[in-house]
């Protein structure tokens, strides 16, 4: 097969002042940045059912993108190896170091759930070829539970014990291909583990069936000696009107529920952080407090807009909070940046799928910069330390060590008639500094 | 003194048919519904502060209301004396059981911390009077750790020591009042637990604040044999960009993530459940799923708005479905109905807080009637234990006992080739049915 | 061909305390209402395009629906016919005297725009033999402008001249069956006219050519004597990141800007209210105040998702106030009240239709009794014409007669030392007042 | 009196690596960027009430600030005056060109208007003095009707006509207050132009009262030969629930209709364009494409909170999309960049006032360098020239022309079989464009 994206060659590194569309400005992947490559710190994943899948429909049209592999009729696993060509002389173009997928993304499914089963892995012999020809290596596999029918009222929180069984069986196999593809970790979605209406829904019911799903997933893992993390991807809503894993609290609250806040970790998407009415920044640090940072999914939303736009983050300002947060917390492990992303439905030339991932790496490259050169600055960092200095003092200290109690400190505080007086945050200083570097 | 609300009288139940602005149409203290009075279901609370402390104004204006004891200068203590006065006038004339009060509503901030403890104390002693006099109860007590300037970063959560010292103090007095007034609850609101910019916060060090702080207030309840329950009021932002006790779900992660949530249940505000993305409703099944449902504060928001607009409770619909979900859990215990409610700033006449009460008391009144009729009738209950039957079966209750695994449901379901479809919600139908009884 | 939905007879009104799940308890369509008969001042419509044309997909799913006439191959247009025979059967059983159609809803698109113009009219023709034997009439027909790809950007506000052509073609057509069908309006929905960013598009070209798109329609209208109403559907957004059409006020705003305000009025969408930061309510009172409500779709946002979910209305006091509103604003002329609605994706069994309208169509029925009796009582009407008493003394008539200006107010004011003070708005009084009739 | 501000001097320009909190890095005023100087270009101005008149008070807390002039009781008057100097030594040192002020900020309101009157012109001459002394101008002026309690329902749009008088006579002192002050533009913000409820509200009259009086302050312009540019400011809420100058596009439709669109502009505030449900850079754009770009407000919102935060602006790259339209569209004439801003309730020090400004003026300065080199490449404007080429050939000239209708154009679309199909939007690309320059 002649290439698809023939136009495009590989895209390579032209540095800040190029005005070529097909380069990068800043991922300049082998360049060092405290101590490691970019390449090391970013990696950038594309994933396979916005860019491979999705023909460019949305709610009120069809498919504007030219996408010869997606067909009504014929032979679906021959289109299917025919998009998985596509999608690795994409990725090899791109020079991502890494790709995702869902089981359902790269194979047909079937008449039967084995048959599904046997077309995903027909697909997965593939990928093990293409990944050993071009290195690209895979950052997650995942399980589609949301697109079929049978799942309209969830998977793993669904009310038929049944259907409870199915997706069982599903994840089974996805953790299965993921680890025999060598996968760095593992994702749950739950993008219709929630309700539309509480009039038919048991709450608590699907609570204790998500968390016996889970505990199956972290059994299993551990049995197949599946080396990746386990990650939840937080969504509030969309689809189902309410999803259970609302937001990185959320979920980090159920973890610890149920003893799995060690086992699990969570995908932070941008565009998810906006849509549970928080920033992206805010979701990244609120993992990183918590020890739960795995993995990004980098698509922004759009701020006036209420659903899951999807876009191709281009805010430096904003991206760079987010990467001196990671790096501050030691940077991705088995994690990476995936582009969850999709083109906007006017972009129907092929190459714009390049234009749109090589503006988002560029944007997530200078983040990087600036959040190395804030925390080379340390500015910030030294700014909060000082800040909360009195807990390091004697009465810090015995409060923390659980050795105060409300009588104690009031005998203190009457005692010594304290008066302490409100200190500037400096809030709109610190704004300042952030923009020295961004 | 004289009557402060001289033209109106106590307020009767007069039957749906009245036109007497001041009378109640459905809420008829006496009438037993489901084996209770509707006085014992209910357990309406009226609130110290929007009443009787703010004057009406608002962040683009000044105070509207005729609040004499509201002067910025004279004898605090006897202003104070006057307001308390006003307030049980109020209380007995509304004949609500039960009223709340955060210490700084009631008495003035004095010099030191001490002449403010003994100011909240002398005010104290008039409301044991006032209690005994006219038989109403302290449905639950608070501090206020957020409008004093000191408190700018907030209390437990702030980044100086001596401050939390000085908030355990003064949350040691509030209970201890509390205590002695025969409180039935006592709140944590945290208003300014949060964070105005991440720049200058530490996430986690503020977390681990917030988990001593409440463990030394359960400690302390216990110590002085407090017999009510403690109750973490959530609210998502305002005053601050974001506050920690953001939702139910969150509240209920963080208190099992540190061994709190059989000693701490949520006070649920309608108003901050939308600000927070969520519906009412929600909030309540939420809280009753986990079995932390505490008590209500039913002043509702305005969709279109997005802050918090305190208004009185009007949505009989909406209020049906949370009823519904309260009686299901038992109804309440320590906890009650309470109008954090603010009347409108152009709502100067006196008597205009006589109007918000009374049509958020019988809005709540009606709901109840609506939501015991839904009990009644039973249809809502069966569709939801139907739909879940599968869970009874030999494979559900294999699931949930913890006897399977991905692989033996993967075995389950290859082997018997289960193909588990789609079945109708029947979202339609049930919310027709809610509408009968509506 | 046996029938479609073979459970279902037609629906019949059985009153309040009817628990049968298939008929009506409030909409009585002879019952009269302050001279009218129900049937006469609601004048329903049901839509062909998400009942018969949507198979239950979403952006994260597809169809779940029993719809045998959607099919991706076979002869489209004995499907098409197929699907025209169900609708006149669901809209008979259903008894609504209205339908409203898209022109690509009922018939396929041809290989060229000849083709697909034969197509509607060949159905055309099924509908007005259908319509004869059902007696339904046409409250709406409309031209999809925004599914085809080739409207990604736009119909009247796309960059290429070709395409507004092609358009304008295609409005032609519209316009012409929805006149040959005895149509009492004809919409335009501006899907696309809008912008995705702002980065491409020329705000001022864009808005210059919809005003002579309009004027166009407006021209053709009365060159071809099309007695119906031309109306504007307004929404903020979606699918297009921002939509010209923005709202009640805006689109007002424009027609005034071009002259247009006598001959265009508003098709006002529930969701798409709220969708704009709006209520329902508003809308359409904006709509009556500028003498521009011309139609209604029904349909209803979730408060707390941010897109168009298209639920059936189930809120009776919010749609009590908007019949209010329509009703005191002489009520419907040609509109109506159409139910622009989706099904939960979820109820995907035939009856579920019916479910949705019943539901809907009884909150608006209900909506409609309480509105008539809000006006019977008067005290809402009222209080508004005494809080304005004094536009009609000496001074207001001078004012709004233009005989007053800055200077002689001023010196009215100095010379008369005028001090008005606030007088309250009665809002929790006014609402108490609505609860006595919703 | 010694300086306020004792350890701030002037604030001079350092260049781009400057660390001095206390410079600016990019704002220097006398570069010339396309021809004119920055501080030309950009016309910064500072507020008086926000800076002066606010104690750092929010609705759940009283004030943090240091603010010596704001005294409950004492010679208002003198507070004033002294508050007068204090305003205009940070004027100097912080070298904004233009300041801006309510008639209520700058003195107390008296027992009567007349003595409010005098107040105010007493400060007013005090300002000449400043304003001569140190060659700060006046951006605007304006009138404060939303403060005093008397207009909670309004003052244009109130239901009474004589606090309509008043208004008008405070609005005539403002004006002329402003013309002799040299004012370069007079402001109409419309903060309690709006409505509570509409229980009570009459849409139609309450417009026609609007339209009333912007008739006057029309007149009255002509009449004392103000130069100046009239501006409405529009909100969408807050601090009332619905406010009629919604959003630019619905300002806009309002003067179209009462043919005021030559006579009145808007002055823009980045924060209320979020609260419409806009992008900053939306705002904008309309206002430009429709010729009525008057002045800015340069202060952001948080885009998690739902009310008017009043944040210094730091966004470059939004701020930078901002300035490019601005400066397309020629620039200011009368109209500047005001911060209405508000320190951080926590920003408790004095200087915490140069902080936010001289950040917020950097984040301008920036956005206007990146702006010109976005005008000085062309990419972005050329794309969007070529993108409505076809408007310029004979098809596209004879639509707008108005010499095409419906059926011209359908006989042309049918007889030459045209087949338009989707052009990429390239939003990626261009979105990739402009991060070569923010
Ligand atoms: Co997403
Ligand atoms: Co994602
Ligand atoms: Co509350
Ligand atoms: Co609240
Ligand atoms: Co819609
Ligand atoms: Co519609
Ligand atoms: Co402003
Ligand atoms: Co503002």
């Amino acid at each position: 097969m002649s290439e698809f994206f023939d136009n495009v060659g590989k895209i390579k590194y032209e540095g800040e002042n190029s005005t070529n569309p097909f380069a990068f400005r800043f991922y300049n992947e082998d360049q060092v940045v405290l101590g490691k490559t970019m390449k090391e710190h970013l990696r950038f994943a594309a994933c396979y059912w916005h860019n491979f899948c999705w023909p460019g429909s949305d709610v009120f049209g069809g498919g504007t993108f030219d996408r010869p592999w997606i067909q009504p009729t014929g032979d679906q696993l021959a289109l299917a190896e025919q998009k998985a060509k596509v999608a690795f002389e994409f990725f090899e173009k791109l020079t991502v170091p890494y790709f995702c997928f869902h089981d359902t993304d790269v194979a047909p499914e079937g008449a039967s759930l084995k048959e599904t089963i046997a077309n995903v892995n027909h697909i997965a012999d593939i990928f093990e070829k293409e990944m050993d020809r071009t290195g690209v290596e895979l950052l997650w596999g995942t399980a589609n539970l949301f697109s079929n029918p049978r799942f309209c009222a969830g998977a793993a929180t669904n009310p038929n014990a049944d259907l409870f069984a199915y997706a069982a069986a599903q994840v089974k196999n996805a953790m299965d291909v993921t680890n025999r593809l060598g996968g760095h970790n593992y994702v749950l979605w739950g993008g219709r583990e929630g309700y539309d209406t509480l009039l038919n829904t048991n709450l608590k019911q699907e609570g204790e069936q998500f968390a016996r799903f889970l505990k199956m997933v972290v059994e299993y893992k551990h049995k197949i000696g599946f080396n990746g993390t386990l990650l939840i991807e937080p969504k509030p809503q969309e689809p189902t009107k309410h999803q259970y894993d609302y937001d990185t609290a959320t979920v980090y609250g159920f973890l610890a529920e149920h003893g799995l806040e060690k086992e699990i970790q969570v995908n932070i998407e941008a565009n998810h952080a906006t849509l549970a009415g928080h920033s992206f920044h805010h979701e990244v640090a609120v993992a990183c407090s918590k020890g739960i940072m795995g993995s990004i999914d980098a698509n922004r939303g759009d701020m006036q807009n209420g659903w899951d736009t999807d876009q191709f983050p281009n805010d430096v300002p904003e991206c760079s909070l987010v990467m001196y947060e990671i790096l501050k917390a030691g940077g991705f492990k088995t994690g990476g940046l995936n582009f969850d992303t999709k083109i906007r439905r006017q972009s129907v030339e092929r190459d714009d799928l390049f234009h749109g991932h090589i503006g988002g790496m560029d944007t997530m490259a200078r983040a990087l910069l600036n959040a190395a050169a804030m925390i080379e600055d340390g500015s910030i960092e030294k700014f909060k330390t000082d800040r909360y200095a009195t807990w390091n003092n004697d009465l810090g200290k015995s409060i923390m060590d659980g050795k105060q109690s409300l009588e104690s400190l009031s005998e203190y505080a009457l005692g010594n008639d304290i008066d302490p007086k409100a200190v500037s945050g400096r809030q709109e200083l610190l704004e300042n500094i952030v923009n020295r570097f961004v």
